[in-house]
């Protein structure tokens, strides 16, 4: 009987290990007309059937390497420990880039090309180890010796092992030497009464203006809801926006197709119209030269 | 021995528990550009591993409520008893709009803000009950206190716990006070030998034009396949459309180039051209304010 | 005791079988706006909620074959074998086209209109058996007796009870009489010095121009990395390209806004530009009629 015992004991915990496959979560700038991202699912489902896979997105814009971090540090934190992400915008394909997995102080895993990528996890989620992906070991068998897509060949394909657990995070390959690669960007600077900081995404579908201005800085101005802060948006020496703008909680706040500046869901400072588009309104884009500044 | 049946038994069902988890169908006007929609995934893959999460459509055109009812009722039906929907086209975020959960008369859930979304659904598959959310015990925790993304922390987080079994309906909320938001609509009439309806939706990849003229309503006119049905489409006192066109089972009943009336996968009647788009052809759109009636 | 032991085993081969479920991997050309896609889902869930579902794309470009038989190609090697592939783009939907499944060598299904969409697979993979689909036998129940959507109540529904295991292969119908639809293509010729090709794909994201000239019959220039080949890209009698291109491993053996020619992720000819979009700056299309050479 107690043999019995053992034996259920067993099934369940098999079970249960069986069970724990975690989620494999997959950005590119591939898009997903064609059969690339497909193929890098076939892969992970080949090595095991049990892994969960999702789509961040695969409509980072080509090449963008910045924009693939920031969809990666907006989304992360929301995924359970042990969740593998898979980036691969990989305008260096082929060169010397290094392949690695980055293992966060909150237990995520990122498979990725050294490029950048994980620039604002680093800050956010922190890192806890990096690893260069062995490509002697971690390889789909039978990919071809004169080509390699890396994305489906060695990204996916490492990223599966991980999340199934086929691999153990000191199995993908020897702790990367040196740093990892990080894009260089401007943190927003309180000096004189003015917050300045840099537009650094849009709310593509809404046209909303985000910000890399976090809400301690903002609180900085001493603005509360209801009043006003004034906005400037330059770009190259050339102000694209100036007015003063009602920093409320929601867009209900201010009525249609006024402007709102409200803190949006990463809690940085932000700037949309209620019912329309501002970015599209103002002719407004992201990046390192888009310039903002906030002030009473 | 007995013993070892009945944990054999436990164990069996159990597991068959464990593996009844039922589908989590998101859709939204987010895009998937961003991470917003993932952002979604990772906190109800969090609620539990086993949720199987789909996508009805994240392409809703922004704000446009209409068409979040339209798509959800072509497809909830689809879907087995039990599978939470969750619907997310929220102009009114962040104003006194309710957050809700519908039980349908055929057992799917519907979580989504009260503003219209289930207009359609609740005359289809009809309502058996609805319960408004209490965000007191269903939201993320440690959302922030200054900020909630609703889709993510209400909705699907609630749509989650309800697919996963982690909670029951009734723990939802108290029962809603009062009716549901409806979206006012008009329903086809049948007069004179007339009848006049709206073009209620596009078949938008292949830009046919959908009507809300139900297929028994169309019947009234006599016409059988092969016949000509006279199609008037007029809007704001314009008529962009006036010909007689066949009605076919198939758009194979004509030729390639040739318009068509025919009855779509929802039983209504539409109307497209063999191989091409009527929709651009003809400059057409949906909306209330689009009239099509159809005559001998 | 012994009673106890195969009651266990019994319990795992089960829990084992119905781990088992294989991948349904669905293209279309239906796009991701409406709730076509999410119904097709929605029906193959209900077969079996152990199915894992996945998209290859349904971005076709509306009812071309070609494009979805090269994606299915370009695809399909890399799924475990057992998994069933559900294609629709379908012109012919409503006339007397066949529906089939067939079986490669490789132990793929794929489920589609015989409309030509296995092409390119029946060369590649190879095709074991085809059968056309007893529609009285394997449709949806309770689908219309008016009106069929072919992709959701046939191609859905018998592709998910194929990868649940509810039917087998032999339970779709009859062997189909006669061969499958074969769309024309042209191959590649190498005379006189001079390989002609098509183009027959763009990698969209990127505007890489991908040709039907394989690597073997390419090798017959013998032509090295680093070297140059000499290219010309025809339509209707008008050259729309001819440059020496250096033939490079990866991209970065190129300046950014250089052209490279290369083998791509199918071991076939393309050419692009590090950085840019060739297909763009060249105004270059894919098809029967996009004429390309090669030479020293």
């Amino acid at each position: 009987m107690k043999f019995c015992y053992s034996l259920i004991l067993f099934a369940f915990i098999t079970a249960n290990v069986a069970g724990q496959s975690k989620a494999l979560v997959l950005q590119t700038d591939f898009g997903t007309k064609d059969g690339a991202v497909a193929a890098m699912k076939g892969v992970a489902f080949g090595v095991s059937p049990e892994i969960k896979i999702f789509d961040l997105t695969h409509e980072i814009p080509a090449f963008n390497i910045w924009e693939g971090a920031y969809r990666l540090n907006q989304t992360a934190q929301y995924w359970p420990k042990g969740t593998a992400f898979v980036s691969v915008v990989d305008p260096g394909v082929g060169s010397s880039r290094k392949s690695i997995v980055v293992k966060t102080k909150t237990g995520h895993f990122i498979v990725t090309p050294d490029n950048g990528t994980v620039t604002l996890i680093a800050e956010s989620l922190g890192i806890d180890q990096v690893r260069e992906i062995d490509e002697s070991k971690n390889r789909l068998k039978n990919s071809y010796d004169s080509y390699t897509f890396h994305g489906r060949d060695v990204y996916a394909y490492t990223g599966a092992r991980l999340a199934a657990g086929v691999i153990k995070f000191e199995e993908v390959g020897k702790p990367l030497e040196g740093d990892i690669v990080r894009l260089p960007y401007k943190k927003p600077v309180f000096e004189n009464g003015i917050i300045t900081g840099i537009i650094d995404a849009l709310d593509v579908q809404y046209g909303n203006v985000w910000t890399n201005i976090d809400q301690v800085t903002f609180k900085k101005l001493g603005i509360d809801y209801g009043q006003k802060v004034r906005i400037q948006i330059i770009h190259l020496n050339e102000v694209k926006f100036d007015e003063a703008v009602l920093f409320g909680k929601t867009f209900s706040d201010v009525k249609e197709g006024d402007p709102v500046a409200y803190v949006n869901s990463l809690l940085h400072f932000s700037v949309g119209i209620n019912m329309d588009n501002f970015a599209e309104r103002h002719n407004i884009k992201s990046g390192g030269d888009w310039i903002i500044t906030l002030r009473r």
